[in-house]
């Protein structure tokens, strides 16, 4: 047995969840520490230790009540066009999410015919299982339980960052170091506040069901998938309502206001800016913050289902079985450890070593968790073990599974190592493809896509060699460990992403507060980080999604008892086409909605700065609610066709076809997403730091290239703009689109295996 | 048994290549008769009934001997410039294809350690088959053949489309009529050539290699798949050398003539002009053919070995064994009474009836081949028949066998049609593109990739559901006479496509020898309708290649001795998401040598339009030569790496891996490469005639946009260069790399099944 005892288990993983949470309030506190009312920013200036030395640079003559007052008031109008979109949003999700539960209930339900009486278990024949109608309403709390989570954390998230990005600004005047750990202490608030609460709701969720199911643990885990897939459905549409948002008000801006109208980035003239603004929380912060909060519920609930019908679950090995917890559990703890070396240890002091900060984070955590992962599987698994495979038995030894956990967590490091290489523009891709920009747009777009094409290669090899050496330890549950390897730093991962748009926020704000250049530049060079953080984080969200969909589709295809997924048979043949073909459909479908809001903003702000006298001038104030209204209709609208394709096709496959066409279907979104998802990423990357990197001009190079306003530029920024949405809504979207398919097909599939397949039934 | 006899058959056969050829040579004949010599033109002008009407129009003035010596010397510069770059080319393939041979020779002999005695058969134990040293030799010899073969089509298809197209732009001036059938006629000579060809050599080599072979039909048709290989191998290089040199071409001549120095396309100003209209011909004409000739030839091939282990082969059952080639021999006949359509049944009087005239050629075809294919089932099959299908027997109906081809016929249709929609500017997807130009080029490259994903959607769900159907009756001889079924009227097809070229040909005579606007504006209402004609022709060619490659993959894993290929073995997973990412890393490799072929090729045209005095004045001529010598060393240089990727990875995969990962492989690959190959190639159809839909004005919507030189049309034209490489180098060459990677699996199918696996051997 396991040296850690059931009660050390039941101890720890709250606890470690409580001590998330603590941290997380605790850097809110320190964060707060900077004030955003003019008075008490005069008044306390000499009081709260560290924070007192304003006026000691060049701001002196500019931080007067005015500036302060100024950011206060801005953000106050991104933090409320951001909360009254989220909750529109949230409106119109959740009567999909009512009907979804209402369908999720009946659908479950109708397996054993709405009966109230218990039924032998799938997996021991000999016992006896609770009815599948109490499943079935306890897998619809669950995912309720899910989606209320993953809006509370997106929201919260927006709630940190609006909260932050004034702060970071004001704290640019004292300095990169200051602007630098106020943006990334309010990453981590978001990061540990979300990985915790996800931990300590899940936790509570199997003990309280437990109650109910007792030894069932069969029917406890089957119906916690829920979970997962409230999670995800949830992130489904913040990702793709937000990053519809976002960028049809980013590309609006910038095409009229960069390229027509010739004035900055962030402009107060422009009357995009605040919804530009108000969408980088929306989306890249309450959108990101959904989607990996729904990959790790995806990935735990994966783990807990296949660990529940090996030895864990026969035996009733409670440590064993909560394996996955645990191994969440080390990882607050480590990424608590790792911030500390940020915030406390190593000082930031000057632009260049921003970058290097945030990268060394993703180091740290990695290795630290290398040590976390080896001591809690030393401890909490028993030497060996027996893992279920497709029906044959295996054994599993606990440095096999360790080693498992850490592949994952490493091919992660390596995937975002890869995606820094090929979107930083420190190295030669992003070079080359700014230098294209001598022969205008066009080649710009070629060589921006062959760079993108060309980044797959690398992060596609790392998994699949990740894939079958797990998989070959411990069949479907090493691939699931394995997921969760990569998502264990998930406080470190969110933390450095959320960096990026408050940081950018803050650039926003300093410029529409009209303040100096320098405090400009140093907001630049945090967000220029930022960038490439984000993509970082973007490829190790997608290599996290590979991951955590072929760990459900393992379960799935477990549960809804298929043996072979036989590529051979036309029914699996015609699912893995057709799979393949659903990213190109739901790329179409969002790419299309950004340009199409996009037209409308462009014209919106086009008829503004015709109509409006004195605007280009500075002398009158624009619309900025107009514009607002605009991304906010667009996006609500928008975002409802692409997520009825994602979250109907498991349905309807699984109903009129079969679960042997949806492990087909399922396969072909999966190999096929994985692949647009990151070229996509990385080209949108690429062109954005491409642009930069000829804004900048750091290099000989660089500069015969630009300045801004040279042809060489404008063709960058046509780039940068063909990227917004394939880097911010159709890539991203993408990552949740294989997941959501998988852990719907799972938590469906009783009802498919009893049910399904009407269609070749009927003929 | 079936009606028609054996003695029948094997007259048929040839008799219809023949006619084919016969054919062909008339339709040639009747092109020669328009006069490129000044003299022959004006003393002959009253003789060649039909071609006396010279001087009727408005071009009396310019008829003299100046502009037919000019269109002749230009004439002769593309075909000696097309002419010496497929003899550079075909040298340094040839080097590649000597060496591969070699490699088929040796990994096919080594199967049964180069012994010469034979052996007991594959599937039918009890009889003795040829020695394997054997088989290995005659692949190697129908390998050659094939890839000569193919190097023959192409290379006649080059130099009958540049005897034509300055036959084409005189006879211009005597009406779009005239110009209409001696474009048409001269792709019919192309197009009756190639599948007669195809047709007869294959016949042959079967009749031969039969001599040696006698009964053992599996070790007679395993030889002859070699065919397909050698066909395929020689596309690849076609098209990928042709793709390159004529994109960089073409790409580097748009970005400096129009978007820079503001002339007209085919300006004879431009130095790159003659390398561009040279890359038609390689790219376009060579390249396609050889293609063509490569589906052909594979479907063929998979058919028929499909079918030597069916009853067919069993029962040494002649006739229903060519059954593959019977409904070849039909297509040719039915496809020259659809050409009488053009020529002598209906005639083009003006410029809209273009586009009505080629479509209706394809409908012609296919109505008239379904009844094409009922008789020749009908006479060819036996009532009832048996399939293998991975172990197990399927009886088969000759009215099942006729569904099966006929749908692949209408598929065929259908995915051609579905282009269309996409890619015509006569619909509102193309429209809208153009629309999204108001707003630059970034809006419209979003639309247009989501327009290119969005037109994947129907032409899967075609395939699928002909694949679901033709699988069910009659399992993989059903794909395999599916694929057979699209490709019978190839002939016609080659005919539409090979138009296009040619139309575009004439009109850069027409521009270069200075002739009026008028005849211009004929030539390009010729080519506009063959832009379309040339997107269904590639949507024809992609969906073909799904089946060929489908059919051959069965035929692989049949011939491996493969039951299963589990997607849940990690085995074939990994291969299948490798395979998945491999049509990405093709794409990366094509596309960014177009770039940086095109980047050489603007400094060189820039470089002469500011060095040599007089140029942009037309005093001075530019030296062409320089740039037809980047377009071929660009080309030759980087066709090997893409080629290399193809040609290596299912040897390397198989031998290392096994034929499980390689199965993964192969299907990864088709499901993914499909995908990307048709949204490249409609994405790129529509950019092209959304720039010409602004160019032509012909409504209102369009005239708001246009004319030449707007804002809005600047946007089209960078659109329009992006979408160069993706529809003329990239995603046409993915047809080839799905169906290279099939044929050449099968083809060393008894090597990998002998020695493959290695790498799992050894751990």
């Amino acid at each position: 047995m396991a040296i850690l005892s059931e009660l050390a288990t039941e101890v720890f993983i709250p606890v470690a969840g409580i001590i998330g949470i603590a941290f997380a309030i605790v850097q809110w506190v320190l964060v707060s520490k900077v004030k955003l009312s003019p008075a008490a920013a005069a008044s306390g200036g000499n009081k709260n230790g560290g924070y007192g030395d304003y006026l000691i640079e060049e701001e002196e003559g500019l931080n007067d009540h005015n500036v302060v007052a100024k950011c206060a008031e801005i953000q106050t109008a991104i933090s409320e066009g951001a909360t009254s979109f989220l909750f529109t949003e949230y409106q119109h999700v959740g009567i999909f999410m009512s009907i979804f539960a209402v369908v999720i209930f009946l659908f479950l339900g109708s397996v054993e015919g709405f009966s109230t009486k218990s039924q032998p278990c799938t997996y021991s024949k000999d016992k006896n299982c609770k009815p599948a109608l109490f499943t079935a309403l306890f897998s619809t709390v669950s995912f309720l339980l899910g989606a209320i989570t993953s809006l509370v954390s997106g929201f919260l998230g927006m709630k940190i960052a609006t909260y932050a990005n004034a702060r970071t600004t004001l704290e640019a005047r004292k300095g990169v170091g200051k602007a630098f750990i106020t943006a990334f202490r309010s990453g981590a608030v978001m990061g540990f506040l979300l990985a915790s609460s996800g931990l300590v709701v899940l936790y509570i969720t199997i003990n309280v069901f437990k109650l109910y199911y007792g030894d069932d643990w069969e029917g406890l885990f089957e119906s916690i998938t829920g979970y997962g897939l409230g999670g995800s459905s949830m992130a489904l549409f913040g990702r793709v309502g937000g990053g519809i948002y976002t960028k049809a008000a980013d590309v609006g801006a910038d095409l009229v206001g960069k390229v027509e109208r010739n004035i900055p980035e962030d402009d107060p003239r422009n009357p995009a800016v605040i919804a530009d603004n108000v969408g980088d929380n929306v989306g890249d912060i309450a959108g990101m913050g959904s989607d990996l909060f729904g990959s790790y519920a995806e990935s735990s609930c994966a783990a807990l289902v296949v660990a529940s019908i090996s030895s864990f679950g026969i035996n009733h090995d409670f440590t064993g079985m909560c394996y996955p917890l645990l191994v969440s559990s080390v990882g607050i703890i480590v990424c608590l450890i790792t911030t500390l070396f940020a915030t406390d240890i190593f000082e930031v002091k000057n632009v260049n070593e921003i970058e290097p900060a945030l990268k060394k984070q993703l180091v740290i955590s990695t290795a630290l968790m290398t040590v976390g992962i080896a001591i809690i599987s030393w401890l909490a698994l028993p030497a060996k073990f027996t893992i279920f495979n497709f029906g044959t038995q295996k054994e599993v030894s606990n440095w096999g599974l360790f080693f498992c956990v850490a592949i994952g967590l490493w091919a992660g490091l390596i995937i975002g190592f890869v995606t820094e290489y090929y979107t930083s523009n420190a190295y030669s891709p992003v070079q080359d493809v700014a230098d294209s920009c001598r022969t205008g747009a066009a080649t710009n777009v070629i060589f921006g896509l062959a760079l993108g094409y060309k980044s797959v290669i690398i992060p596609i090899f790392a998994i699949a060699l990740s894939i079958y050496v797990s998989f070959s330890i411990a069949a479907m549950y090493g691939i699931a460990v394995a997921a969760l390897g990569m998502l264990s730093t998930i406080a470190t991962g969110l933390a450095i992403d959320a960096y990026g748009p408050i940081s950018d926020n803050a650039g926003g704000i300093a410029e529409m507060a009209g303040m100096s250049h320098r405090i400009r530049e140093r907001t630049d060079a945090l967000d220029a980080a930022g960038n490439t953080t984000a993509a970082i984080g973007k490829g190790f969200a997608i290599g996290s999604a590979a991951f955590v969909s072929l760990a459900l589709f393992g379960a799935f295809v477990s549960r809804a008892g298929v043996k072979v997924v036989d590529v051979l048979s036309p029914k699996v043949f015609i699912g893995l086409i057709v799979g393949a073909m659903l990213p190109y459909w739901f790329s179409a479908m969002t790419m299309k909605s950004v340009g199409s809001a996009a037209l409308k903003m462009v014209e919106e702000v086009r008829r503004q700065f015709n109509t409006i006298p004195g605007l280009m001038e500075g002398t009158a104030k624009p619309d900025y609610a107009t514009c607002v209204k605009i991304s906010t209709d667009a996006s609500i609208k928008e975002m409802i066709p692409p997520g009825a394709l994602v979250m109907l096709t498991p349905l309807i496959v699984g109903t009129l076809f079969g679960v042997e066409t949806l492990s087909g279907v399922l396969a072909g979104a999966l190999v096929s997403g994985v692949q647009i998802a990151i070229s996509a990423s990385n080209t949108g990357g690429a062109w954005d730091n491409a642009k930069k990197y000829i804004e900048a001009g750091a290099s000989e190079h660089a500069r015969t290239l630009g300045p801004k306003g040279s042809d060489c530029h404008k063709a960058a920024v046509i780039g940068d703009t063909i990227g917004d949405p394939l880097k911010d809504t159709s890539g991203p979207s993408l990552n949740i689109l294989i997941k959501l398919m998988a852990v719907e097909s799972l938590v469906f599939a009783p009802f498919f295996a009893t049910h399904g397949g009407l269609l070749f039934k009927l003929f």
